[in-house]
């Protein structure tokens, strides 16, 4: 398995179109994409910089996948996201080096992408997403 | 004042070389240098990923810039730094934007960049680094 980038940094918000102010307006990225996910329970505001993206996670109703996450912490940095190749090797290497996968295989993300999450007690208190693909 | 990329994000750690195996061992990143800072009471262990880098910030003592997070915290992703031109329209901007700048202008940071925070209240939880300049 091999890193090629940050492939986005996730940002859990009660408001996206507040942050604006910051992300758009004052720092002047653009805002490339926004998508809803009813399963999930999220829209999602993608916010393009450098090699990478800003991804606001909104909740749509009251079990998002944010939702306890914004109870607990208030709004902040959700995760990390690293755009890798091979992640098929990613859940043995992951347990090889202590760090411990939140499923026993990657799963269906994304435009088609796979991705893999490691559980932050692992990692330094950092949830730390894999992602094999583009979207 | 515009933004060029995502000059790094800041993570706290109690034990940088621990962290080593999720970042250098398990995803392959290459860690570029080790910096100590007395004056902010910090080992920083930069690597590189992409157009960007991770800044692991462990401290040296216990009043460092980190301590207070830690203890408060734990370990976890500290800040975002933007990678900016035009700092000094900085101050003035943010605030017609409603976000309030840790300091009245930008200060020294490492290598003669010039940085400036925001404070996290006004950002969503996030504490906002914009940094002009290479280091």
């Amino acid at each position: 398995m091999f890193t090629k980038r940050i492939d986005h940094i996730g940002i859990a918000v009660k408001n996206a179109q507040e942050k604006l102010k910051l992300y758009r307006d004052f720092l002047g990225l653009e805002l490339t994409e926004v998508e809803e996910l009813p399963d999930r329970g999220l829209r999602v505001y993608f916010i393009k910089v450098g090699d990478t993206r800003i991804e606001l996670l909104e909740p749509i109703h009251e079990n998002s996948e944010v939702s306890s996450f914004l109870e607990k912490r208030g709004e902040g940095i959700h995760h990390i996201a690293f755009n890798v190749e091979g992640i098929d090797e990613a859940v043995e290497l992951a347990k090889a080096h202590g760090l411990q996968p939140l499923s026993e295989e990657p799963k269906m993300g994304a435009g088609g992408t796979r991705v893999l999450f490691l559980h932050p007690k692992t990692t330094g208190g950092v949830l730390v997403e894999l992602v094999e693909g583009e979207h």
